[in-house]
């Protein structure tokens, strides 16, 4: 029943794993299937990391995209395996949540669990390769039974709340650090833009950081709080790290406070 | 009236943004369309090493390939985003000069304004996904009209002359500095061959160096001259870094004296 | 007669250059055919690493894939350039043995000498783009004939015995070392669980060290013994770098002793 000429794949491997996936892809599915790789430098086990990067580049997918996630720090437990639907695009991964705020993006999310017996069995398994890859070719082909009795509600259940601010401050989470270090927040950009406004400054951890429509709004090596392409509020160094200037990684709290 | 079997993308990106603008291609464009990756590790905002990368390998697509390329200083300014043509090829990028050397190569370059109203209203715009894109899949779907009206004179141009020897030497220019640190000048490979010969010795900036056919001419560590397959004259150090051994990056000059 | 979808990359290039051979491959070849990579990141001619990767995942891969491989030390030489076929697939790269691995685990394999002479001639050639991708290419095509004349028996070989338990111990062989730092040796994985079993400890270079399932068996930073995916025994480190701890590299010889 799905329509699908798109398959990605989104994984923490960062070696040649993925190729085997991809191998068990072209295998069962359609030649004229194209596979497109999201990322696989995400941090090893980074849930959110993933989560953050699925639920901001799904919507440019076409209709009828099959996502195959494998960030999986579950693997070897009896976690399930879910496939998800959600807007007209299809969702493959580990039950940890990783596929959540991706799908809740895009409308309102149904989650299946994706039974896998056999592979369960093999005394060495690669989930991504035996269970995942497979499960994704299968919805692609539309082999997948879409069917009620299958359909769960207990699945795990991975977001942030969008932190707000209150009173001039605010405790925002990071969600992602991007490979320059530009550390990504839970904070709208839009509405500090409206609230604060390009131009005025932000007390970061106790630091007072200009905020800027650019990393060039600072010199190089200044701090400075941008707005990323991603809508979200960042914190960053202009040709530098705002992870290592400001000592955080995904997950992790900061303080801010406005009209310093 | 394109016929596009390949979209090439090369961008600085080196993070998952570049599936956000495969996301947008796979969506505006015909199944059969192939996304093949350039490079995505050009050193950030380094035009001239992205001309140079672009210039090596276009040659070997078929007609009709559609190369979208953003290494992009001038994001946020209102420098133009082009579409060029040349030799049957297409090209998609800023208005910095970044396509000019491959299309010369391929044949007669001709620029168009590509005009993008839409996106420059937005608050948050990511242009490798929301212009340059949108722009290659229009380019590849045959939607983007090449009307005289809209072909421009005044781009940007970006290229280098190939250094010439005289009295035997010769003030040369880095060009590119690959992964390995191999540094890459604007002196013609063949031309060296012949006047100087392999087995030779060049003096670069003051260092007398081996000219040699392949890195293992000399020991391990042990700086090299070389012609790279790109058909271009490199320093470089056997098993090391040509880069750190003579402190030269992307635009550098460097001092040669033949015959030493 | 092949028929084929599907041309796989594997070399040790890390940088643009792999493009070039994708321009090559996507000019001769149907608009069908899928470009998939198996890796770029391979240490540089290190041909048992391609060895080992392309054997693990060869299997995965349809029949009529055909595999282009350029780790390829003998670049400048007079060695030949081959095509395999074995079990369905078929298989393009230097004459260093690195393809006959992973043919021997799909079936019966037949090597081909294939004549570049044209190429040869050239001042500047680039084996990968200017041999392999268009051998590559003429096979994906049918154009490449498997003539009884051009087979050949004095091909080079590579390939690595199974290191076997004797009285409790043995030489193993570091036969891979992935990006993570996991040292994947010559011994079977599941003789180990039979014979030693999870659980127990192993004398490895002198120090003891845990048999578990999962590298989170053991402590943060400690060593760990582990079967991996591809069903090979390794030295690991729980999040740490077996290498790096054990200072073993592909090549290497490592002592064990059971029952310890």
């Amino acid at each position: 029943m799905t329509d699908t000429d798109v398959v990605t794949l989104l994984t923490d491997f960062d070696d040649f794993y993925v190729s085997a996936m991809k191998g068990v892809l072209s295998s069962r599915t359609d030649a004229r299937t194209s596979l497109v790789d999201i990322y696989h430098s995400v941090p090893p086990q980074d849930v959110r990391a993933a989560s953050f990067i699925l639920s901001n580049v799904a919507a440019y997918f076409p209709d009828g995209t099959v996502h195959c996630v494998v960030v999986d720090p579950g693997v070897g437990t009896d976690r399930r395996a879910v496939v998800g639907e959600s807007g007209g695009q299809y969702f493959v991964g580990p039950d940890n949540g990783v596929l959540l705020r991706a799908m809740r993006r895009l409308g309102e999310p149904t989650v299946y669990d994706y039974v896998y017996e056999d592979a369960k069995t093999e005394s060495n398994t690669f989930h991504g390769r035996d269970v995942f890859a497979p499960a994704a070719a299968d919805v692609a082909e539309g082999e997948f039974e879409f069917a009620d009795e299958n359909e769960i509600d207990g699945y795990v259940d991975l977001d942030w709340e969008t932190a707000r601010l209150e009173d001039g401050s605010t405790t925002a989470e990071v969600v992602y650090v991007d490979s320059f270090g530009n550390v990504v927040t839970n904070l709208d950009g839009d509405e500090m833009v409206e609230e604060v406004g390009y131009g005025s400054y932000i007390e970061v951890d106790g630091r007072r950081v200009a905020f800027e429509r650019t990393y060039a709004g600072v010199g190089d090596g200044e701090p400075v709080c941008t707005v990323g392409s991603h809508g979200n509020f960042e914190i960053s160094v202009n040709h530098g790290s705002g992870s290592d200037e400001f000592g955080l990684s995904s997950g992790d709290r900061v303080e801010m406070e406005i009209g310093v």
